[in-house]
């Protein structure tokens, strides 16, 4: 365990993670198609130097993670900025703007920034679109292990009879940063591809972790932390709502999300929302402004709260804060 | 230590890597020029990212290195092989080859696979070439830490003036593999670059590992197992060097090494070394053939000997094993 390893990572952890994707998300592949990356930065930079040749257009989420653009522009691909609205990406905007893509990078269980779920109506339009244009959707599952309401929805992945989807997931999340785990899930075909990069981007993950992460989900650790984190960040989110409700009327529009880690809440037409972000952090309160993610600078202003890591106290008095600097400014 | 880190890494394993390298091999730095990474391939990768163009020419060491190889590569680079011989790189043939190049590849303490260390005129015709040409040298330190025969040679990065010189090294050699920690030491005004660049392809290292090897260090535990491990390892070649003068003459012309990890056997004239090391292998030696490493088919035949994982009574049977070896094809 102390030499060189399997550049797609630990045989038991792959194993570990196809069963709990195949039960949590629907996802459907084998252990052989999981490969175990540093994180999904590094997914999303290997990803984009196998799939894409420099000058190759790709679709990203408009607003979006900068990460990902960051990985992309960084292999050389071209970035076609696509609108997402209430139903997630708009496919029929992606396909007018850039028909000749030969990626499209979404998150579709809860987009970052703005959370909306992807309807099952645009899932199979970017899937049909992805099989006539013989396109690659990198689908980037962040936060998915955290839903609140209803049954787990599906990962895109499992949708696809093409098999085009090349699926990306992290331990950054639902356990810590630092630890730097995450993983790829392939099509079948694509794995040697896969494996062949990262041996030469940094040979494999380091082998302690993997073992030791193997054995706390096989030892039924992780869904057990899993199921304890959901029910404190349900928990915490309501909290979150309710003082919303009670403080923020008419200075900030905060919905629901049945899954994430963070909220939008909506600035009132016309208030600029890095203006708004910069009040806050003046009381104390982290709320960065959605327009960052984004191109469109007409778009309505919001603020990403997040919620999981205060505790219900300093989520009232965190809000009380927030209404405050908001007074000054709505 | 559990959030996202400093993609240059954790601060305190850098300062104990600026003071370990700036006494033990005269590199100059301060400890914000240190950028921990993935290991030594990591390292390549970055380097050839960040330094390089698609297209760019890069000199290559013949024999060499293909990881290094396949890295510089899947950057785009265009390779140029340059020949190795009893004093390193021969830079002559480089300039004549290849005037253009933006990068020199190059592992001058201890060359891989042929274990010559670089000439000092070598070096400075090296150094004054990159700074005619504004080219970089990419200096791979890979187990320079295990010297054993007079006082340590320091890294070319030392003698450059001009600050052309982006060193490498790695703790896979002198603690394990499966850590995957190495480390690039940067000219001032490439740690932004190299800085953006790690952030964008996984982030930062693992925390916790340079955590723990940051403690290592600094207790002084690091600098007391290098000594031991280089007493073990000198003795292993001793008897190596004893056995092959006894069992190997006329079979196998072995060489002493001043560093490193390995010994290179050179076999008669007109002997295939791949087809030595097959019977080799057939016996359980394993002799890798340093044809394998380079492109020039009429160069004398080499069997790279490792010594440090063997113990001596395995290297004195190891060694008799291979001498019925090769009186079959001698």
């Amino acid at each position: 365990m102390l030499g060189y390893g399997d550049p797609a990572g630990y045989r038991p952890l792959r194993e570990a993670i196809a069963v709990h994707l195949g039960a949590a998300r629907a996802v459907r592949c084998t252990w052989e198609q999981v490969i175990v990356v540093s994180g999904s930065q590094q997914a999303l930079d290997l990803a984009a130097r196998v799939l894409l040749d420099p000058g190759d257009l790709a679709w990203v989420e408009d607003p979006g993670n900068m990460g990902a653009r960051g990985a992309l522009i960084g292999a050389g691909a071209r970035l076609a900025a696509v609108p997402v609205d209430r139903e997630g990406l708009n496919v029929a905007a992606g396909v007018e703007r850039a028909p000749g893509a030969r990626l499209a990078y979404v998150a579709p269980s809860h987009q970052y920034p703005i959370g909306v779920t992807m309807s099952f109506a645009r899932r199979m339009a970017l899937i049909r679109w992805a099989a006539e244009a013989g396109a690659w959707i990198l689908e980037d599952d962040y936060d998915s292990e955290y839903r609140y309401t209803g049954r787990p929805l599906e990962a895109l992945q499992g949708l696809d009879p093409e098999e085009r989807v090349v699926y990306i997931g992290t331990f950054s999340k639902v356990l810590f940063p630092a630890l730097r785990l995450g993983y790829l899930v392939v099509p079948p075909d694509l794995v040697d591809a896969f494996t062949a990069a990262r041996e030469l981007t940094d040979r494999h993950p380091p082998t302690v972790e993997q073992a030791i992460l193997s054995d706390f989900i096989t030892g039924g650790h992780f869904a057990r932390h899993l199921r304890r984190m959901r029910l404190l960040y349900a928990k915490r989110q309501a909290t979150l709502i309710e003082a919303a409700d009670r403080e923020l009327f008419g200075l900030l529009d905060v919905r629901p999300a049945d899954a994430g880690m963070h909220l939008v809440g909506w600035l009132p037409e016309g208030v600029d929302d890095r203006e708004a972000s910069r009040h806050a952090l003046e009381r104390g309160v982290e709320a960065t402004a959605v327009s960052l993610y984004g191109t469109a600078p007409d778009k309505r202003g919001g603020l990403m709260l997040g919620y999981p890591a205060v505790d219900e106290d300093e989520i009232r008095a965190g809000v009380r804060r927030l209404a405050s600097a908001l007074e000054h400014i709505c």
